[in-house]
């Protein structure tokens, strides 16, 4: 397989970030919160992250016809979950991680009571963003629908992570696939499938985005273990070989690193082959596939 | 002022309380999670509460002219946001409590990892509950906006109660009002208010659903600051006496045991003449507020 080292993000996400933190700022300010509350929270969601759920379902939304606008709220949703996770997983009884995107995680900052608390403000706020006038009450019920079970398979996929439990039939990368699945992949697929959503697309294009989303979920965290176990806490902004230390299952750890990057070329073509069934503008969405499957970071 | 001595609550309470168990046990089971989770959830949520909130949204419903069925889903998504918020605030971090209705709270049980995620599972949970098909578009929407608006305001109570940061200008009795509203009143507010959007409330009857719900919810936190000051931990299921170790700012604390007395019996006038403007059955919401005013635990 070709190997790209280190490839830039396309200039659309960079962009599409840009306008992800501002929409993301100005949600939290709708909120007045009280002060230490909202520091908080905007140190937990305002903080250069490299959105690539919202801008998933930005582009999503496009791929099936729908203007990125039409998506916004989706997108600001879906980022919100995932900062409530980041800040609840980095929690000291669970991942006991310090450092976040180069700098001290939110426990570290303000206390482990405001990380739980301002990580469990972010989801209420999450979901009322779906019940928006642009959305249709079909919208609105299927995005709250999608949300609410991403969230709730991302947990899951938490706890199989941080306490075990997985179902003993399955074999040991089966075990593997689910945590994948359910930690990361539900979320990432739930932006593109809200995106579509949020674009009116129809059945067969839902699925073609669904099918896209799959891969590119499951794909995206293995290549998060090839990057804990291969870059520097430098290059990537937060600690680096603590899956090996922790004892947790990784792909490379359980079929190695050469059979993760082939799985994970097999998953980039997956979704390069789901994307050929989109009728409208696709190819950001295949350069943010080719750079999430070879970032570094 | 009379005084009530333990007065038992009101035998609907106790039915409808049956009913939401049996409700709560199957939503749970609806979601098939993995056992451990599972486990952990139920003994969060499927535990013998007295059901306050949901009884609210029941009656509240009913005292609009709809029926209790109507409520079942908005009744079960506040009690799961209520388990959620206890297991929270349990949470060494925070509350720091052991005991939790005469049972060791679930970080003592199942360990703070399984707590923190157990208690973030309940809230997608909760929010597709609204998302049922017997709620109109508009309700969905409304209810939505309800208890997200409840939950968010729970977590800034909370945050006020345990970090401080409360608006300096106000007196020390109107702090401890904002403790009280947003960490308590707000839900259970959100409980009537919801039960009267499942009842389809004209306007007038949404709003003195409103102000009912607004003088129970303080009248409730108050009492239950009278509970923890007399009580003893027999009696009430979880330690006493823990605010003022803790340093709590309470209501007795601030105001003497006399005026809170005083203030309980205030609002329960206020909420009985919301009450008057209701149309149809409000017998067995006016008992219960009449048992909120005068429970020992």
């Amino acid at each position: 397989m070709t190997t790209i080292p280190n490839p830039k993000p396309p200039s659309e996400l960079l962009e599409v970030a840009k306008i992800i933190e501002i929409e993301l700022d100005s949600c939290l300010k709708e909120q007045h919160l009280p002060p230490h509350l909202a520091e908080a929270a905007s140190y937990a969601v305002v903080n250069g992250g490299k959105r690539v759920r919202p801008a998933l379902a930005l582009l999503c939304c496009e791929a099936v016809g729908g203007t990125r606008k039409q998506a916004m709220h989706a997108a600001v949703a879906v980022e919100l979950i995932h900062c409530f996770s980041l800040v609840h997983d980095d929690l000291p009884s669970i991942d006991n991680d310090d450092l976040r995107r180069g700098k001290p995680t939110l426990h570290i900052k303000s206390g482990e009571a405001m990380a739980v608390l301002a990580g469990d403000l972010l989801l209420p706020v999450a979901f009322t963003q779906l019940i928006s006038e642009e959305y249709t009450c079909n919208q609105q019920a299927k995005l709250t629908q999608l949300l609410a079970k991403a969230t709730s398979d991302m947990v899951i996929g938490q706890v199989y992570d941080t306490l075990g439990g997985l179902p003993e039939h399955l074999e040991p990368l089966q075990q593997l696939e689910e945590i994948h699945k359910n930690k990361t992949g539900a979320l990432i697929q739930c932006a593109c499938t809200m995106g579509a959503v949020c674009g009116n697309a129809p059945e067969q294009e839902f699925e073609a985005i669904r099918t896209f989303g799959s891969a590119i979920g499951l794909m995206f965290q293995i290549v998060d273990d090839l990057i804990d176990l291969q870059g520097t806490t430098e290059q990537v902004g937060k600690a680096t070989g603590k899956d090996e230390e922790a004892g947790k299952t990784t792909y490379p750890g359980t079929i190695g690193v050469e059979a993760s990057r082939v799985a994970v070329q097999e998953l980039q073509n997956q979704a390069e082959n789901a994307l050929q069934l989109l009728k409208f503008n696709t190819e950001t969405l295949a350069s943010l596939n080719l750079w999430m499957a070879h970032r570094s970071r």
